[in-house]
């Protein structure tokens, strides 16, 4: 949950003046997102959020984010399309933070995806990965595999004290991957945190993507790996077979598979099982005590990495259906 | 801001199985309410408002409430009606916690009032006095006057904690109020906790109510004190007698006061900052570090007491009008 900025009746209605949405009818704080604040809007002609955009998202980025949401909701995507004030622009300010409102973009997320929901949102990223293409700008991954071992220097101690010894299991995991990471694989924009909190299902089917604070472009089978390993974990931290079959067969109704691409899933889930282990860990050191925002457990990262670690070809089982 | 508790779809889809709301299409926390968690969910038949209601409400009152959302929103009073199942019940439980279904009720509330909002909001108070008569079912006020006495004396050592020699001062008060506390005055429904954050407005007039979880039988006047007390007292703590005027005035366009409610006023204002001098001093006292609701600060209210305590006839000003 996350409502970090307090919009008051006199802001909204000084940075409604901009646009023509009509009057406020109903604003509330909602508890979706962890980098940002957002707020259901209500006007006379429609509903929105309005994204207030917190320190964690670098401004710079902004217009990529942006740019990229409109691009999609323009090319037949299921996103949330931002909406211009009257002189065209789409970002905005409130508070003296960057802002933007949204489209509302109705659905619900599912806790526990079944074998079902993993075939839609399979095919949801292949949609995204097909209606992206042509967008004319670009992000760098920084979250991306050149930067896993400089992401883990500072954080060997943190690793340590959460598992002896685990930081020289790290640390051989990301010079294994960085010596096995593929080459030449087909490259686009990706969601890059394609986790089932930020897919929406209207009736069981796919029915959009939200947050696409993590976009950047990279290899277009990574993105399905991130998503292999938010979907087809089981509570008990064993790897579902089904589910990953089916979000594979689902991605590849829509976008089918090279054979380099299915070749490189393994190292890929490992790397990607990797990129989240490492921000979990970070955060996780960086939280005071108390604080109002829980962050993640990095030791369910850590459990997915000893299954790719341990059965470096589990993900195939997958691929292979 | 306030989501206690998580709601899965799969909870949602068992909850509103009881229903004939139709398929869910959207379910977002929000962040409303302080004794509850709320979640905006909207079905193909309309928008909801889904209460689950945690601990600090004592389930024995909730017929009570839920009755009188009910029967206001039967009787012309803008309020969030609650729906009920196909057998008829309002009250459902999810996660072992009692929680109703409501209607979306659009409005926005104000940050700052201005003198037409407290005049709207007046005329809302009475109107709601006026549409709950008739309502069959009762509810002592709890935190009225014969229970300060005893609800201040846990509370000494954190009175003089918060303000050396405050204890002292506030016992007085609290032995003034009960020897000139009114006999007699009008009685029936109040809502008891008619804050600016509990009215919404749609383009500046008065749209409804919310938050009836304090509602009580009591002195009608007393409902209007607690009104003044919050919505015309300017930030520097100032008393804002044309807002009062205002406010008193909209409460006389639907309702007028007897000459006897009339002069009770400042000893109802003095008692109605006592009220919640008390209940923000104990929540104080008893919120841990580093909480996640951080408690009102119990001293905006001293700093009330004492307004009224200085200068005892000052709501009259208002009341003159």
């Amino acid at each position: 949950m996350a409502v970090y900025t307090d919009i008051t009746d006199e802001e909204l209605a000084e940075l409604l003046a901009g646009y023509d949405l009509g009057a406020p009818l109903a604003f509330k704080g909602i508890a979706e997102g962890v980098s940002n604040s957002n707020f259901l809007l209500e006007t006379t002609f429609g509903r929105f959020i309005l994204t207030v955009y917190e320190k964690r998202v670098a401004e710079a980025d902004l217009p990529f984010f942006l740019g990229l949401m409109q691009w999609l909701s323009q090319h037949g995507y299921p996103s949330a399309a931002p909406k211009t004030d009257r002189e065209g622009r789409i970002l905005q300010r409130v508070r003296g933070k960057p802002c933007v409102i949204v489209e509302f973009l109705s659905g619900l997320s599912v806790r526990r995806p079944t074998v079902a929901h993993c075939r839609e949102a399979g095919a949801g990223l292949a949609a995204l990965h097909l209606a992206a293409q042509g967008f004319g700008m670009a992000r760098a991954n920084d979250l991306g595999q050149g930067a896993w071992a400089s992401m883990f220097a500072p954080l060997t101690a943190e690793a340590d004290a959460l598992k002896p010894g685990l930081a020289a299991v790290i640390k051989g995991d990301i010079e294994s991957l960085a010596a096995r990471w593929p080459q030449g694989l087909p490259q686009g924009v990706i969601h890059a945190d394609y986790f089932p909190d930020n897919v929406f299902f209207r009736e069981g089917a796919f029915a959009g993507a939200i947050d696409f604070y993590f976009a950047c472009v990279d290899f277009l089978a990574y993105d399905l790996a991130v998503a292999l390993n938010a979907w087809c974990f089981e509570p008990d931290g064993s790897f579902n077979i089904t589910s990953a079959r089916a979000m594979v067969a689902g991605y590849e109704r829509r976008r089918p598979l090279s054979e380099a691409e299915r070749a490189a899933l393994p190292v890929l889930a490992h790397g990607a099982a990797m990129r989240f282990f490492l921000t979990r860990l970070s955060d996780w050191r960086s939280t005071p005590e108390g604080a109002l925002v829980k962050p993640h457990d990095p030791l369910e990262y850590e459990r997915k990495l000893a299954v790719h670690r341990s059965s470096p070809d589990l993900v195939l089982f997958g691929a292979a259906g």
